[in-house]
């Protein structure tokens, strides 16, 4: 079974930037470092496309499947760039073809949403560093309704249990690792 | 000088409560036990009008200050009950006036903000409870516009310092202790 695990760092109260395009400057060097090391053990990062705008440079060496709305279907834009609708495909399958094993899941929200919504987090990476926004976007975003859906689209509570704490620098960057 | 902390239990993605009069029937035990430890080494409890109609039972015999947009003046409503409009009142002579040193600030957003935005949080007791609602009230409420005001009202980048990690309990509810 492929493992899903989403990294993210945020803010005390729970934001991941202060807006769009606002990608990890502010993150501390330590979890930088952490996130790089970890993604050397995964074989797949999981991005969506605004927050992989943020990030081509870093992440040019690295598969990636970028989750896009104006993908109609899967299109491969080089050996390790896939773009993806996870809306329009059967995204375990494709996994499964492709025979990734181990999954990280990098935002933004909306990714982190589809992946929540989708019961497919098994593991959470959270770096907490110790400054506060105030506001901004926050981890997940709530579910948006298709034009026309009336239902009560909603999420539910989902239970992790802690498996780790780690205090990655003196000023108090704190890594905490959950566990579906 | 009088020391001003903040009290909060939020989820994995920082949200205080799922909406409004959603007070604190999902925190742990060992949350609400170690809350009513530290409330009683406080000389005062500062909450919002709304969060406090959700916890008047337990706050009766606890000193209390109600933030209330409707209260014009200062409303004492017991001997242990006082009811101000933070925007109405010089809130620090209050403070200095009624002798209080260590004020617990125990939410919601709207009152946790007030203090963000005054510079007022000296510490801050954040428990952070293994799960995700993926929706609800974050831990701050960003400013709001007066009618009429037009200038860029924002939040700034508000630096803390870890000063403590404990966990609570088997699931892993962690409470994080900042300091400014």
């Amino acid at each position: 079974m492929p493992k899903y695990i989403a990294i993210a760092a945020i803010t005390i109260d729970g934001k991941i930037a202060k807006g769009l395009n606002h990608m990890s400057d502010w993150t501390s060097k330590e979890d930088k470092l952490f996130m790089r090391a970890l993604l050397s053990k995964c074989d797949v990062v999981i991005i969506g496309n605004n927050t992989y705008k943020t990030a081509i440079k870093p992440l040019s060496k690295r598969n990636c499947i970028v989750f896009s709305k104006s993908a109609g279907r899967p299109v491969r834009k080089s050996a390790n760039l896939l773009y993806v609708n996870p809306k329009k495909i059967n995204f375990k399958s494709l996994i499964t073809k492709l025979g990734y094993k181990k999954i990280a899941i990098l935002g933004g929200a909306q990714t982190y949403s589809w992946f929540l919504e989708n019961n497919l987090i098994d593991e959470l990476y959270l770096t907490i560093e110790p400054i506060i926004f105030g506001t901004g976007i926050n981890l997940f975003a709530p579910p948006r309704l298709a034009p026309g859906e009336t239902g009560n689209k909603k999420f539910g509570d989902f239970k992790f249990k802690l498996v780790e704490i780690k205090k990655l620098n003196k000023t108090g960057s704190v890594l905490l690792r959950y566990k579906k």
